[in-house]
């Protein structure tokens, strides 16, 4: 369904760059699950741009909690987030409006929406309706750790530039919680920003990738066909703006293993059963193991661009080049990242929910 | 929902490897389309194990459709495809019943399923169920063609023998589509044959990756958020067994990009409107713009060994080891490349049903 | 969605009467559910015509589980029944094939299918499909019992003749499990059935009123908007084939009634909340209170007669008459009453493994 | 899905009576079609209080549309409707937080959301969010408007008050679509006000049945199993707060006819399918015929009474009694008409949609 996603805990998305207002309801939850805006406010500061390397608008992204939250605690009813706009120049785009941006959604959105989208700044399209679903996010985020699920994500690579692999999940998920550029080595923060900042010096834009380990998910959640725990991730990773790859476990790189390299031997912890190498990702057979879930996002570079490009009117169907002016992200990579983290917790809350019943999320 | 797929047009499959029969329910069709039986029938042979490199476990997978076609044609009413199992020895897997085959789904079954499972040979969660998924998707991916769209799937690679990339797809999807083991370099089809043989000789199992290309979808389907185009294949993609990655047009490749070099420009081809490259994959902003959509999955080798693999004994809690008697595939990238398409063809079939309505797929 | 329903739980049905197979894919159920097949062939028994109140059409409803049950237990993925049509004579329809019989579906099959449906028998709007939903539906009213939670459903009446009113559930419930014509009040029957077979002597037919109590409902399940306990039985119970009317608790009688005569008063009995009166039927606010949940279902008399009506042919477009040959019920009431057993224990087995988890129903 | 209805076009609710501000989330419109904010405020008048016979409650229901919508056409992005809360007397009903109203909400919100629901004025439960139901229904009344396809509600009856049957379906509908208090016999107008007034002065409140036609609708639009346009119908009435009963065309008095009664003979009228009665409600096996969609809904008399009623105290688990202060319609048989009609539109755009295509709603 469109807009909404989710079978037990389900989010629908509204708004436009330009327009009023956009939003988040968020439905399905438990009764009873704490809401604290602090949080949700530090959740939305993470996805803002932050310093040189990001775009120059500037918006508070203050929400209002409009329904469903009754003295700090959900009522289990719907709640429903709006996020006023107001900072919005819309006289920057308006010499797009009918030259596509390559690799953007301007034509398709002409295509579907016969010319009647709101297309200002990107419209339902823009990355800044992500702000709602962080917004929405946040809330699960924090339910989740009450229930010794931690989600987080680092920056696993801008450009040519790396940080190191996960080591110490508890140690790590807990440092990337502290942080607004997240990067596990912090050595090469300055790698990265330089990548972005001689991108951004081109008129040109960089992309990255995105790790993220999720740890504390009980075992036996998810659904051998169609609603195993990769579909449902993917379903949900894949509609946040610029992700063009999702893998899990040791990914693409498993088509090159046998399967006595890939195979994640089991062994007994005491009285848990663990695997010793987590190749599997802490799925098998689309069915959480126990083991930390882990999978990898590639983020495409910015397709807004302040150099040139070859393109085309499609309104006037003829060839074209296009500079563009406005504010725009050089790299999303790293705001990217705490959109993932929302999504991941509004997936795996689903399916908890659908597997446990709606007051499991609430139950202390 | 779990063993459903499809929102206009539905996939609902049953069946464990042992039991009586597996089989699918293809919902939501257009009446007047089409039924071929020899077409599944070849769909079905190109999924069914041929020579040395599969497993010896021979099922001739002979279907019944008992429901929805009539005089050869769709009715518009729930198609019912059973496909009965005949050839089972499930005296073979007895040893298995409670020690985990690493990266499989024996532990993880158990944990949903609290021992109810029906494991004989992977049960629900065997690869055997998707000769059920062929038999629906074979219907409409006869379907689609008559309406241009065509879908066909190569072996990108396997192990580290890769095939050449896609070139002229006229060309490519006719000469695939007449192919047993689908590579388009044929110089490269005995290297990988060797790669599996080798495997197979030592117990082990190799993995490789798939890329699909789809040409004739229209532009102007998918939706921004959450049914995005690469949101509800991948949620499909993933569902296949041992699936652990999908990228759509550059994929993980992009994140090493700048823009200008990732960003496809428009241009105009006549009337039409085209890009000179394809990175994004056909997909902008989630919607379909008109170009093929390309996308590869990861396929992870068999997780079942004939070589001994350290594991646990789940109900008994305690390390042990385990070496596979059975029937057991060395590789299966080059049988679920019918599955990809399969899938793929359910999913477009889908969203096209959606987009325009619930003839269209039936109209000439 | 088409021929599925149900979120947590749900059923898929498919076939024609007069195809190879009808049946039922029952998805969603926890694992360990005892699957009584004698318990399915009463069930299916009490659906099937009885004496000479009935069609000849006699098949006996030998159905077959394909999957999802393993020594017979369900094992927590899909069940699929088949029952296959032997006795279908379909000579008997060819006249009716473009005429069309006055308030049946032929002619708005024609309008949604164009001609591609099989029409033979009804097809797949043949009251025959009742049978699977009822073989889906028995293993649900079994694990229901378990649970605590009984339904029952008594013939309210058969045109003008009255069956009394619900008194003593327990009791009333226990005698209604065991008879095939389920009236609480046994002076009545011979009367109920000499209306039917005066209609049936005049070739003509008669339709009736059902009523059914469910006691041993939690309290606090189903949702405020949308998918109220009322809402999601009404869905379910108007695709049961001859439903025209669905009321609960007082019904349409409310409508007359001042709030004070209409209102439940509450008291306590003992630690237990109960209501004086169930005007209510045992739901507010869309929310089980606890109390009985009842409801009646008006049953129209069957469409086609053997008396000769005005009608089209709705190929040649022109006025007609028809007079059915073939084997048609003059009364489906009693027969109904079986039906709506069946899907009132599917959309209640639903909401509460929506509400409890999915385990929830194989719990002891 | 709780709080969210439909496939193709969906429809989400949020808010509490005395919370910050309710809303509605409208999602899957076609492009194009027209937004006349002033038949917005209409539709929305209809609904809200008139005079003596209602509560005292005056708020003006201001709403905004802060997405999807833009130069006064959709976008075909979700269009969020928010209506801020503005008279809201919270401590009207502080006595009331743990004694329950007999036959509201108030005890089985409790048994659902534990005591963390915003019990203030019904909360999530109120007849104040169906303010938002119309705000997003007029929408589609008046696309369906230009689709040719039109709806009106009637009050059947009030108490034992009795409006004509509905006759010249045109003239009537066009009558109804001017009226505040929807009467189609003027001379019924001061008796059913008595009924009301009577009522209220005693502290009463009283129910009634509203009968509702729609004319325009295509044929071969539902679906035979699940999907029924009874079905989808009735789960969207049923959950419009105090419906207790929904019947289609003949309604129950069809369970007391012969089938040579209730039958509805076909006959050519020119070039069209017609019938000479329409006791099937224009719709025969879940389908469209083409004829009026003609159906009743049962009204309950409002919970709340002014008048001391018996009832428990469901925290501290005693008998108690409870005379409501605050403001309560003693009817609400006349506003509901509207919330009628708004989710007839609502569910009819739906099945359309789904059948058509996301396009067609918005095409001339």
């Amino acid at each position: 369904m469109k807009n909404t996603f989710g079978n037990s805990i389900s989010v629908t998305l509204f708004g436009e760059s330009h327009g009023k207002a956009i939003g988040a309801v968020l439905d399905g939850l438990a009764p009873g699950i704490e809401v604290d805006e602090e949080f949700i406010k530090n959740i939305l500061a993470r996805r803002r741009p932050v310093g040189a390397i990001s775009t120059a608008r500037r918006e508070p992204d203050n929400f209002e909690i409009v329904s469903g939250v009754f003295y700090g605690k959900t009522t289990g009813t719907p709640i429903c987030i709006v996020i006023p706009n107001t900072d919005t120049r819309s006289g920057d785009y308006s010499a797009m409006r009918s030259v596509a941006r390559p690799s953007h959604a301007d034509y398709t959105a002409y295509c579907k929406y016969h010319g009647f989208e709101d297309a200002r700044g990107g419209g339902h399209f823009s990355g800044r309706i992500t702000a709602a679903l962080c917004a929405a996010g946040a809330i699960l985020l924090s339910a989740l750790n009450k229930k010794g699920i931690y989600i987080a994500t680092h920056i696993k690579s801008i450009g040519e530039v790396s940080d190191r692999e996960f080591g110490d999940l508890d140690s790590d998920i807990t440092k990337l919680s502290n942080m607004d550029f997240a990067v596990l080595d912090d050595s090469m923060v300055n790698a990265m920003i330089s990548e972005i900042t001689d991108a951004k010096n081109e008129g040109d834009s960089i992309g990255g990738v995105l790790e993220t380990a999720v740890v504390g998910m009980p075992t036996g959640v998810g659904e051998p066909w169609f609603d195993s725990t990769e579909s449902l991730l993917s379903h949900a990773l894949f509609s946040v703006p610029a992700i063009k790859g999702v893998e899990f476990g040791a990914g693409f790189a498993i088509s090159k293993m046998r399967g006595s390299q890939a195979n994640d031997p089991f062994y007994m912890d005491g009285e848990c059963i663990k695997t010793k190498t987590n190749n599997s990702g802490g799925i098998n057979g689309g069915i959480t193991n126990g083991m930390p879930i882990v999978f990898r996002c590639a983020v495409r570079p910015t397709p807004t661009l302040m150099a040139e490009q070859q393109t085309v009117d499609f309104k006037n169907k003829c060839d074209t080049t296009l500079a563009a002016a406005g504010r725009h992200d050089p790299c999303i990579v790293h705001r990217a990242r705490t959109v993932i983290d929302c999504v991941t917790a509004i997936t795996l809350s689903d399916m908890l929910a659908s597997r446990f019943g709606t007051d499991w999320l609430g139950e202390k």
